[in-house]
């Protein structure tokens, strides 16, 4: 093993991924050293984990004085973009929610730190130009996305002479109902995940299937493929995260209990593999079945809205996330019901008039737009 | 990909396997030259393959005056040690059946040829004298079973750093038979494997599961693999072949339909992976669902044996061999019933007095032993 200890900066170290991520350091304390913690608005959670894990420098979203007066000594409040350059930072770990690690994670490419990706987001917005800032800087960008770390897997050692990659979706907890049914979900009822215990933002895209449609375009940018070699399936156990067939028909699958601690340790440690006794491990005979059906996607408006912008290219990706992420926020809201979340996401992306070859700024200026005229629809 | 066009012998080019691999050469013309034909008894194929494919060199168990007069003009006939050493074979696929793979095996070794291994037999029987030989030799041993190739995809690009392998199992034609109507079978039901079509011996083998013990043994000095690391699942459907457990807990699988062509035509691409449209793909929504049960043990004495003898060492492989390859021809003759072969390989190998240190002819010395053993016990 790489004996050198590494630096972590880990954006949204109080959500789900980012307190995963912090549990697989606790389990590999010698390996990593926690340079900076950047959250959200969980500033007691972020003081106690600063307390835990020492870091140089935190940032916060509401840094206030409540923050800085409980602060372990030495360690410095700073922005998300001065926290992923920190000299002793070799990886930054994106586990944001949404659209705020775009700029902390183009940050991180351009001061060359290795990028853990978990935020899926920034991708599904401005992949290409994520992808070229990070091949100019010549910096790895390591999924921890379940479903592209597993494609990540299937390709170690091959030379990408493959046919199609084949993502899984559980299906989410409606796949049963008539579409009838879905028009009473509650927030409740979708927050409850058949196989992931995720964030609410992730859960409420399962459900709509909107997250597998975000996959299918981070997988098109992080592996650089066309979009039709890609294709997905619906596997309710999510034990196989994903499958690769190669020219030769021999296709490659991972599988692992449902626990992002899996990718995220193997992210963290790549190209090495640790033992950890602390992940449960797939059992076949006790799983006895894996099965898999046709992904139908006219009960999924969602998906289908996601591949069509992701296909559309230009600014679309950044308007249906955009517009996404507010629809989600009104059904959890009881703004809007369930089935008015495809409904939104669509009307904005028909009101749009696509920038070409735009920058950052002008993507998170449509970003702005795509909000706005999300909270129009509903007015 | 590299344009050298690839010269193969192949030993047992009249059998399943071998045939097969024919099969390989037609789609790939291009890429490899047929130096040598090895058969057994069957002169009618090897000359029809022979007028096919105009190989430099054949051989035969049961050469005659017919070979020699049928034979494309400049086509000689050679031993079989003198065909894998031909000056033109890169490539030796080893297709034999039972144990008359095994000198020529060590004179393609010998002889610095890479070996494409399909014959399981001379590596059960002599597993470490083969590997060593190979390492002293620089050789690369190139699995063509379906079980030991998945495992080898499934290490592509890793480094080994393996928890357990997992074997996969049909459970052949009599899974869901009661012990008692075991007494029954007859030659005619073991022969229809319920996924695979391979030779006689191989068949009758996959219905005792002897064959899966062999694929452990074989495994095992394949991979350099402790017993302990090596599992064996049943799976019905024959999808999935092997299955790698890494240490992090995450799982690979190799996948694909049961045709020996295309672990045949990996072996022989390798590196590289080659498109060939006349191989059937894995559709997951078709198959629907990939089901794993526990191996029971009690059920299948010959598995059972197979283990004992593989971590015996020393000879009592060669002994199990022997004894099975005369069990199964007696079986087939209506000599002896399906549940007598493992009480037959049982009572030969309760009589061996292993060999230290054996060598290749003290492992053949012992295999004639075993078999006058197996046949004095039916007397």
């Amino acid at each position: 093993m790489d004996n050198k200890i590494k630096g972590l900066a880990i954006l949204g170290s109080t959500g789900s991924v980012g307190r995963q991520t912090l549990d697989v350091v606790r389990s590999f304390s010698e390996a990593f050293s926690v340079i900076g913690l950047a959250a959200g608005y969980n500033v007691d959670l972020l003081t106690r984990e600063a307390e835990e894990f020492h870091p140089k420098v935190v940032s916060c979203q509401e840094p206030g004085d409540a923050l800085a007066s409980s602060l372990p000594s030495g360690c410095q409040i700073v922005s998300e973009e001065e926290l992923v350059s920190h000299p002793d930072v070799d990886m930054v770990v994106a586990a944001s929610v949404g659209k705020a690690g775009l700029k902390p994670i183009i940050a991180a490419i351009q001061a060359g730190k290795t990028v853990v990706l978990a935020n899926k987001e920034p991708i599904v917005m401005a992949g290409e130009i994520v992808m070229e800032e990070a091949k100019r800087n010549g910096v790895a960008i390591l999924p921890v996305d379940s479903e592209p770390s597993a494609i990540w897997q299937c390709l170690r050692g091959e030379d990408k002479e493959l046919s199609r990659i084949i993502i899984t979706a559980s299906g989410g907890p409606f796949r049963n109902r008539t579409p009838d049914q879905l028009f009473t979900v509650t927030p409740e009822e979708a927050l409850k995940h058949p196989t992931w215990s995720m964030g609410r933002k992730i859960t409420i895209d399962s459900a709509t299937l909107m997250n597998k449609g975000f996959e299918v375009i981070e997988s098109r940018w992080l592996f650089d493929l066309p979009w039709e070699k890609i294709d997905v399936v619906i596997h309710p156990q999510s034990i196989i995260h994903a499958m690769v067939e190669f020219v030769d028909g021999s296709v490659k699958a991972q599988l692992s209990p449902p626990d992002m601690r899996m990718p995220i340790q193997h992210a963290l440690f790549y190209p090495q593999r640790m033992e950890n006794a602390s992940l449960t491990r797939f059992n076949p005979v006790e799983t006895g079945s894996l099965t898999f059906e046709e992904l139908d996607v006219s009960r999924y408006p969602c998906f289908k809205l996601a591949l069509e912008a992701g296909k559309k290219g230009s600014t679309y990706p950044a308007v249906l996330s955009a517009a996404d992420d507010v629809a989600v926020e009104l059904f959890l809201d009881g703004a809007i019901g369930f089935t008015a979340i495809p409904n939104l996401v669509e009307y904005v992306l028909s009101k749009h008039n696509p920038a070409s070859n735009p920058d950052i700024e002008t993507i998170l200026e449509i970003d702005d737009w795509a909000r706005k005229m999300a909270y129009e629809w509903i007015r």
